[in-house]
């Protein structure tokens, strides 16, 4: 198999980094990958695959970080958007297509009575817990210890220019562990406005953890009983684990949902949805942005929301995200070496389960990305409903030769 | 001249409010200008004009509150970015153009070592603070107060779901009283990180203030003198005042700048750009966003720039906007009335200048609006390249009648 190189993107970073601190950063930083070893910059898209400034061309499993959910450039996506973009995009006021939306969203997630828009994550996650402030007059924020939230000072995973008022009202507890969760209680009760949690345990760097049995019923309760509101962080996970939300899948319910990756298949468009008692608090938290009420991502979303529904989206994900991870773990043990992964099938992250030190995974997934599957070592994947058996026929062959190297390097 | 009515937008808003937390929210809310007076939900836009869901078709002196600098649907835009968005948008990686808008950024505004892109202008206002407290090592930012920074805790104009700690190290002085900005920085001697303020003062509900003399001049020598860094937030005024920055039209030189708005034409974007001397600190202020590599913007912000530059596009809306005052005001002058406009040409905010309660703005721009010329009453306009002399024909003559009304209710 010939072997890809990186020149260009190479060449492109080092004229980046005059003009951009890190030349590239953020959480698709090559600094999170392996320097050297991936493609930095990408030139095109289309369904499950794209093509970086070098030419080379990737089976891909990263979905652009999880916004691609039906693959790049999808038709009835793009057909609709291109319909409404013509018309118009960001003007003086919204489109009807935002009421639209919100009834959407209302209509699929079960708990939801109400839903705003912005264009981030962060704009969702943060404008949550002002709503949970402002309902309950209280200030503290409670949630698990190395969550990914955002990129916002109470949360941000950066060290740089964070003062210690950021996070003076966040407390933690750890992600499974109920009886750090109710000693944060005790220590705050009284003064705990709401808790946000993901759906799952999803960090950089490490294995997935499901929640254990139990967990969400327990920490639903404890919400319910101490007046806390339960927020769901689902802006990873939503639509690509239930279409009526990651809440459906561990069976509990929020009081609050945040959304954005999959919402959209790469417009930018993030959305929280809430609980009629939280409404007016939610209308007492300014919310806006200058391009928040563009119609073109709204019509993306609602077609996203249709498309999944009516082709069961979420199942042919599954079904490719298990079908991935047994042709993995079965050929990995062909080779004597033991992969495995964590995290729901649609979100995966593979691992060698003898290291804790990703140097296996580090080397597996450069020789199998310059083979023409994009893997990242350190991130969780993400599948989508464009990835077929072919994809997957590829994949393994790259796979192959990138397990072989790997147990000739590594032994075992 | 035929009225307009706004009935489908009316419908479209009371079902609206049964799904989103004050059916439309932010900037845009009807609440800012003069409920059931006004569209609320639009439907398509083409250069200086859009048409609203009722079918009305209004010479649009907002543009989208800003963002709308070239005309809506630019033919030049649209073609860069069609180019773009067929190979592809929001990727694996950033795209090429994100070098080459880094480097076109840095090219035209003189101070500006690096830049980087987000989506909103409080994504990186926000992101500037953190940057300068991570270089200074510092905690205290101050800014005049009342002003708009954007929709995070810390600035944002609304009252709901804020926590002391979320402004406990912001300070404030008055614009343009420098003894009130010599004492905030004497009291707070030592701590204070950045100063952070608009190239003149752009409140809501009031008269804009334009710089006094060497008022500039005064706080950029305090800031080098005490080592505060000074952070332009050209959000709003960015690209309208001078093509260089809004620095280059007053006559100073931050450290950082903000902008967004008129960066992309309607396609999200906003930047941070600064001095070499920050860039090490602004490498360690952890910045990122779902969608914020994507292509498209880039290439329309790096169009935008190039069409500015090309057709003198500064001067051609300095002329526009000269124009429109100097005709609005003798046209009210001829009906026995003051009308006056404060705030640099493109940017302009008119008003009557015997009222301080908005009582015959709210009523004139109601009366024009309904004739065809959309005139906020209580937020700074925009002008754009694609307004003509035709445009101004046809909203003098509605202007006519609007003012004749006035005359009539309020006698002068």
């Amino acid at each position: 198999m010939a072997l890809y190189k990186f020149d260009k993107s190479i060449d492109l970073f080092v004229r980046a980094t005059k003009k951009i601190p890190n030349g590239i950063y953020g959480h698709v930083s090559p600094a999170l990958a392996v320097p050297g070893e991936f493609p930095y910059y990408a030139a095109s898209g289309k369904g499950s695959r794209y093509t970086d400034v070098d030419g080379n061309e990737f089976i891909d499993y990263m979905c652009a970080y999880g916004p691609m959910v039906l693959g790049y450039n999808h038709p009835e996506v793009e057909a609709a958007v291109a319909a409404q973009r013509e018309r118009g995009n960001c003007l003086n006021h919204p489109g009807e297509v935002m009421v639209q939306l919100a009834e959407a969203l209302t209509d699929i997630v079960p708990f939801a009575d109400w839903a705003v828009f912005a264009k981030n994550g962060s704009d969702v996650t943060t404008w949550a817990l002002q709503v949970a402030r402002e309902h309950t007059q209280k200030r503290k924020i409670i949630m698990a210890r190395g969550t990914y939230h955002g990129a916002h000072a109470w949360c941000t995973p950066g060290h740089g220019g964070i003062i210690d008022e950021d996070r003076a009202q966040i407390k933690y507890f750890k992600f499974n562990d109920i009886d750090s969760f109710y000693k944060v209680i005790e220590e705050h009760r009284g003064d705990i406005a709401g808790c946000i949690m993901t759906p799952y345990h999803h960090p950089t760097f490490a294995d997935q953890i499901m929640p254990a049995e139990g967990w969400w019923k327990k920490i639903q309760k404890a919400c319910n009983d101490e007046g806390i509101v339960l927020i769901l962080d689902d802006v990873r996970a939503g639509f690509r684990l239930d279409l009526r939300g990651s809440q459906e899948y561990f069976g509990f319910s929020p009081d609050m949902a945040c959304y954005c990756k999959a919402l959209g298949n790469c417009y930018p468009i993030s959305s929280c949805v809430g609980r009629d008692y939280l409404k007016g608090a939610a209308s007492r938290v300014f919310l806006t942005g200058s391009y928040w009420n563009s119609a073109v991502p709204m019509v993306a979303a609602l077609t996203v929301i249709k498309v999944l529904k009516e082709t069961n989206g979420i199942q042919k994900m599954m079904d490719f995200g298990n079908k991935l991870s047994k042709s993995l773990i079965d050929l990995a043990k062909s080779h004597g070496l033991q992969y495995k992964f964590t995290g729901p099938p649609t979100i995966p992250f593979p691992s060698f389960a003898n290291e804790n030190n990703f140097f296996r995974n580090q080397r597996f997934c450069s020789e199998i990305t310059r083979r023409g599957s994009f893997f990242h070592p350190s991130h969780n994947w993400f599948v989508s409903t464009a990835h077929s058996d072919e994809d997957l026929k590829e994949t393994l062959k790259a796979a192959d030769e990138a397990f072989a190297i790997v147990k000739k390097e590594f032994g075992s």
